[in-house]
């Protein structure tokens, strides 16, 4: 099943294909409820036995129901969540009272069939807001869910359709580790919905992963903090800022710290994930990686990098082919890092494109050439140190528009 | 030549047609010197005496060469500048010292032909970035420029048509105002070019108001960015975003402040400048506006209009006319600017949409007639506490993605 081998001082990464499927002890499901119309909408994660739960969820002021559930749980039974419960189609957000109660009997009805307590039950919705959960469908449809639960690959694919809104393409992403000098196999999985958007803001990201691996809560929460930064928040200019995001890391209760190998597995499924969603941006032709380097810091770095991924005038350049560097560098500038007149430089696909001073080294031919490509790759040097960060994007093309000019479910 | 009368305890307000053109003793022309292909590209202002000049310029780290020449004119002859050169078609950003010494010519060929100092005149320019100045035809377009000088409403036409890019009208406003118990008419005349895009980043903004009114620099100083804050930063989320925007406001030398009837006029202009930039978006088929009440504070306020007005889920939503207020709220709590649970309302076109608790009050059947308008009004009551703010902005269309993809002078 091992795809690709990594290898490092103090670990050793094998990629899995299977997702979450990939982690021993772990169940899906992914079913039709009738929350949408005619696709799969609600899917079950059944983690078999007491995990410790680490988040990270959206910063915007307006949190949806099922957020706050699931901190209410991660708050009481953090230590020991069982299950997860996800649906499509609804966000539940902008719910009030009700929406609140509808997320809670959702935890209990799924409790219930489970055989485990209401609160170590996690929530997640994705979908139109404004709109009250159709109750009496996911209470139906848990018990079909439940009973479809079951281990592998396939489960696991189920799981990650019933979470896609206008996704393409269902998520899946795993890693197996060896912790050096240690024969042991672990497994980190994941699935997750969500796509690297015009300036992706308000495209709701889940992500669930998993991993049969210990540690401790604490050291768990700190290895998903710094993946998260490096991952998914390098998908999008503002961070978490839809209603409904969130990414819950899982595994089994520990007392030691993540080991290196499991936080390098946590954070190759992540960036996995992240550029999944990148890659699918909605009506997305084209894939756009950008790395910055020679930044004072990691922030600078971060900041540049994000800025030109989510510039819609750098987007609509790269769907039109347009070697406009201008924008680029404008991009760059407009982050306010404090870019040094003179000291940066740009390349395309590797190549030097606009050397110090800005000074053109690559012809309008070439540059154009490499923009035909359908995966694009920006290095923006700013000379300034040894920072660097990569962020990841796409081309804003007329199909965004039409996607979500009408998007309703 | 008065077309719409506003009045207040302190000063009379007089709307006018021409622009710069309506204001007493100020020259304007227009014409294409070659460096757009058949389109008018090279602007001249000829204020006739010398002025005192307060600007607002771009906040981005890379600042184009004529804005860097222009702040060193203001620092060195801000009390009398005497005329403003501005091109379209070329940036003359990214240009290193070539750009500055370029720069430097076409303010100083422009004071030789008006018998006044280099020194003494600003320069602007916009387009295409990383490309330099074609010098041989800004010289011989500038000659023709000040021969054809001229006052009135068809010259200021012609001056702001020389400086529109992917603008589709031109942009000309002025009012006269009255001082409280006084019969002096004054003028505020300006033009501008721009225009209100997905959001709004990296779309060059340009402005030039003058008037025959006098006040301190200081205070003219003051009254700009207390009108830009206001105004042309209430359709940006960012801001002063592109590497050539600026706003140059330009007086008759005075000791004394700018009276309320200035202050007023010269508002009034800016916000009728921005309002048509935020009608001329890029593709646009609708225009937005938003206001938002009951906020805690003016910075509140704002933020939640800006991020509302910028969402580009709520433009492609009112593009594709889909009743969507849950995108107008997450919008409005993407802005981290502590939005209240159940205390925000929503209105629109001026009638209840959706009440405190997130209670949907408008059939979809009267919300979608009203989002077939050609311009929607949106307000957004966070009944937290008194101050409010207005954006503006457009839909995101199909023809906005087509005309960036192949965006090149």
């Amino acid at each position: 099943m091992a795809i690709a081998q990594q290898s490092s001082e103090s670990y050793r990464l094998v990629s899995l294909r299977g997702g979450l499927g990939a982690v021993p002890g772990i169940r899906c499901s992914g079913i039709a409820a009738g929350i949408k119309k005619r696709k799969s909408d609600l899917a079950v994660i059944d983690l078999g036995a007491d995990h410790v739960c680490a988040s990270v969820i959206t910063t915007n002021d307006v949190k949806a129901a099922p957020l706050l559930v699931s901190e209410e749980h991660i708050a009481k039974r953090g230590n020991a969540i069982r299950a997860i419960v996800a649906n499509s189609g609804c966000a539940n957000a902008c719910t009030g009272q009700r929406g609140l109660d509808d997320a809670r009997a959702t935890a209990r009805d799924a409790a219930q069939l489970l055989g485990i307590e209401a609160s170590q039950v996690l929530v997640a919705s994705t979908g139109v807001i404004g709109v009250p959960l159709p109750m009496e469908l996911v209470g139906k449809g848990l018990e079909r869910a439940v009973r479809a639960l079951a281990d592998g690959t396939e489960a696991a694919l189920s799981a990650a359709e019933a979470i896609m809104t206008t996704d393409h393409v269902p998520k899946l992403e795993a890693y197996a580790f060896y912790d050096d000098g240690s024969k042991e196999r672990r497994v980190v999985g994941g699935i997750a919905k969500g796509s690297g958007m015009i300036a992706p803001n308000l495209a709701t990201m889940l992500a669930f992963v998993a991993t049969d691996a210990a540690c401790s809560r604490a050291s768990l929460n700190a290895a998903l903090k710094e993946a998260v930064e490096d991952t998914f928040n390098m998908i999008s200019v503002d961070g978490d800022m839809s209603t409904n995001d969130c990414v819950y890391a899982l595994a089994r209760p520990g007392t030691g710290e993540a080991t290196p190998g499991l936080r390098a597995a946590l954070h190759a499924v992540c960036r996995e994930l992240a550029i999944d969603m990148a890659k699918d941006g909605e009506g997305a032709s084209k894939r756009l990686t950008v790395h910055v380097t020679g930044a004072r810091d990691r922030a600078q770095a971060r900041a540049v990098a994000r800025a030109i991924v989510n510039s819609s005038l750098v987007k609509t350049a790269l769907y039109g082919e347009d070697p406009n560097w201008g924008r680029i560098i404008a991009a760059a500038g407009s982050a306010n890092a404090g870019l040094v007149e003179d000291a940066w430089s740009i390349a395309l696909a590797g190549q030097p494109w606009v050397s110090r001073g800005a000074v053109e080294v690559m012809s309008e031919f070439e540059a154009h050439s490499h923009l035909e490509e359908k995966s694009i790759e920006i290095g923006v040097d700013l000379g300034v140190g040894e920072a660097e960060a990569t962020a990841w994007g796409c081309d804003l093309s007329l199909e965004y528009v039409r996607i979500n000019a009408h998007y309703r479910t």
